[in-house]
């Protein structure tokens, strides 16, 4: 069971969880948690770290934050001791959870699962902080945000879980995002595709890379919300989920922008000589569509990257032109990527006709498209980005 | 170099206590240094723990509050690193810094000094949490309140240094509290035993059992101020003061309660079966007398409980009477104990004189008295500690 950092958000919160935990164990599990650091410690502990340098020093930066979950861990298991719940907490060096040695944004190589299951067989329940782990040198690593979803999935991996249970502050995952679209629904069951392409396309209720971790796994991930009383949506290997309905959820992003670059000479060699720079800069490129263009010794290159990377990207762009021979730069730093998500279509032809046709009914014009086996994505001026979800989860009966 | 609380206490004081340690390496010096919560940070967490559970459990409890000097130590090593000065950190269970086991109050047994060492040698400023270590189970156990002193007098021990640093929020020891007197003064330097004395009696500049490990070990200590650049308070052995007085200053404590059994039957046995039930219920007692009784084959015998223990005392006092026959319990929380200590004052005679002859001509009544080698202890009215303090400082030549 991982809680997140608005489930642990306050002294009652921890309480509840502490509640949802012992019926848990009431039922027969041998259950192990991880928990988040409290809504806003981490924050708190980065301004302080800012307010002391803007480089603050990676090693140290982990050590600092990796005392929010240090806090969470100690009070929920307090909290289950009260309510007579034996309960035993396991530090990332008394275990040890093992990290690759990165600091800041690490990974999780190895958990040593001997102590757990000592306490595990003892009738405990471990409670483990998120988010963090020790490299070979005994340094505390942390492993980004979002980390303490890769902790629970990886303890999940190592101890052989039955399932691994993703306490949230939402319901589980939804068809789109709730507050752009009222008639947005959660979804029972996702598999792992989906789950990863709507992840990664912008719906934040679980880390992409733990998603990932799961499914390499196969371990049997459930979201639910630790407020409610409800089923949440197990996220499942896709032979175990019948498809009643070609798409499963619609996903947008809300931070891109797009750059073309026109007339470029077509030669072997442009393309990468395009995206050298940009990788050199650590700028990530999302979608690339490259066009014929008219003059056929010519094309257009348009691709995506995160609006915060926008002008760094524009003027790595604008000193190219003098060695790459291109005619024109067009950029937009207001676009947004809509898509459409479901294992379904892959059996289900007319998908990307449906889509398309209803944009244009919107008078919503499609900038660039890229498209995977389970899902198709569209590029759109970020203003028709509520009227296009709206119009697609309607349009392929999600509403 | 160990750093209280109110030294750390927000990041602009994290960053002062850089530079008193930078200034410190630039003399040549290899530092260790340990540090303190941020002030209201351990209290803050206490309150947490309280509102989970009156009965928090002690396990828990350690875990909960060591995060607090976690903090500022990856804060103190972050500000260092950012002015240029080398620094790593080293947690308690990297070293380790090992404890005997207790919960909540535990004492340091040991400290393996070989990682310290290796880093020390590559020109690290060394940053270690005060206040914790963990035992032979591998769980973490906390020092109780002022421990960090215990954590920095055990470094200094077992890293053979030359000197413990000990900053503060005040100048050092002073001969008497500034609050009360404001011609007290900075003392210059105290020995071990004169320290002792003060800091039992009242003078919450040092943990008192830090203060005996020093003694013990032979450690020199200075207690200075970290927001001022002044000499402190060294204390050190006897043998390397010259004492130009004969009292170095006046100690007194605020939270007394003195309890009377009279007319008890003088026989064998009597006095056990008074502080037994004491000693079995956790109670402190503090100065005991035994008077003869007008009634030879009577006595009375009088002692001071810590004031929050009052009521118990007294209850307890009462419940004996079946058994132990004593005609009157006299009982009042109102008392205060006031001391003059002196290293001095064993080769000077009529320092016993002089102070009841003070306070006699102040018409202060003495309630009862205790002394040893190298001070006297009087016990008089609440009400009239301040100025018993003050005469006493005067007459004594401290003004």
């Amino acid at each position: 069971m991982k809680f997140g950092g608005t489930s642990v958000g306050n002294i009652d919160r921890i309480k509840n969880v502490a509640k949802i935990v012992k019926k848990s164990v009431d039922q027969g599990n041998s259950v192990v948690v991880a928990v988040s650091a409290m809504a806003g410690v981490t924050n708190e502990l980065q301004k302080k770290a800012e307010n002391i340098s803007k480089n603050f020093n990676p090693e140290d930066c982990d050590l600092l934050l990796s005392s929010g979950e240090q806090v969470s861990t100690a009070l929920l298991s307090g909290a289950l001791n009260e309510i007579k719940i034996k309960a035993k907490t396991l530090m990332c060096w008394q275990i040890p959870i093992v990290t690759e040695g990165k600091h800041t944004n690490s990974r999780i190589i190895s958990v040593n699962t001997d102590i757990i299951k000592k306490f595990l067989n003892q009738n405990f329940v471990v409670v483990i902080p998120g988010f963090q782990g020790i490299n070979e040198q005994l340094r505390i690593n942390t492993l980004g945000r979002g980390g303490s979803d890769a902790s629970a999935v990886a303890l999940a991996k190592c101890l052989n879980a039955v399932r691994c249970e993703i306490f949230t502050d939402v319901d589980g995952i939804f068809t789109t995002n709730p507050d752009v679209n009222s008639k947005a629904k959660k979804i029972d069951k996702i598999s792992y595709d989906e789950m990863l392409e709507m992840s990664s396309l912008g719906a934040k209720v679980m880390q992409t890379s733990s998603v990932q971790s799961a499914m390499l796994n196969n371990i049997e991930v459930y979201v639910k919300s630790s407020f409610k009383n409800t089923d949440g949506t197990a996220i499942i290997n896709q032979n175990k989920i019948s498809y009643d309905k070609v798409i499963t959820g619609v996903a947008f992003t809300k931070d891109d922008a797009k750059i073309t670059l026109q007339g470029v000479k077509d030669k072997p060699g442009v393309a990468s000589s395009i995206f050298k720079p940009l990788y050199e800069n650590n700028i990530v490129v999302d979608m690339i569509v490259q066009n014929i263009s008219a003059d056929k010794l010519k094309t257009d290159i348009t691709f995506t990257v995160k609006r915060s990377d926008f002008e760094r990207t524009n003027s790595i762009m604008k000193s190219l032109i003098k060695n790459l021979d291109y005619e024109k730069i067009i950029s937009n730093d207001k676009v947004s990527k809509v898509s459409v998500i479901g294992a379904g279509m892959i059996t289900y032809p007319g998908v990307a006709y449906k889509m398309f046709d209803s944009l244009y009914k919107e008078n919503i014009n499609i900038l660039a498209i890229t498209t995977s086996e389970i899902k198709i994505s569209v590029l759109i001026d970020e203003i028709n980005v509520e009227n296009a979800v709206n119009k697609l989860h309607s349009v392929f009966d999600l509403d």
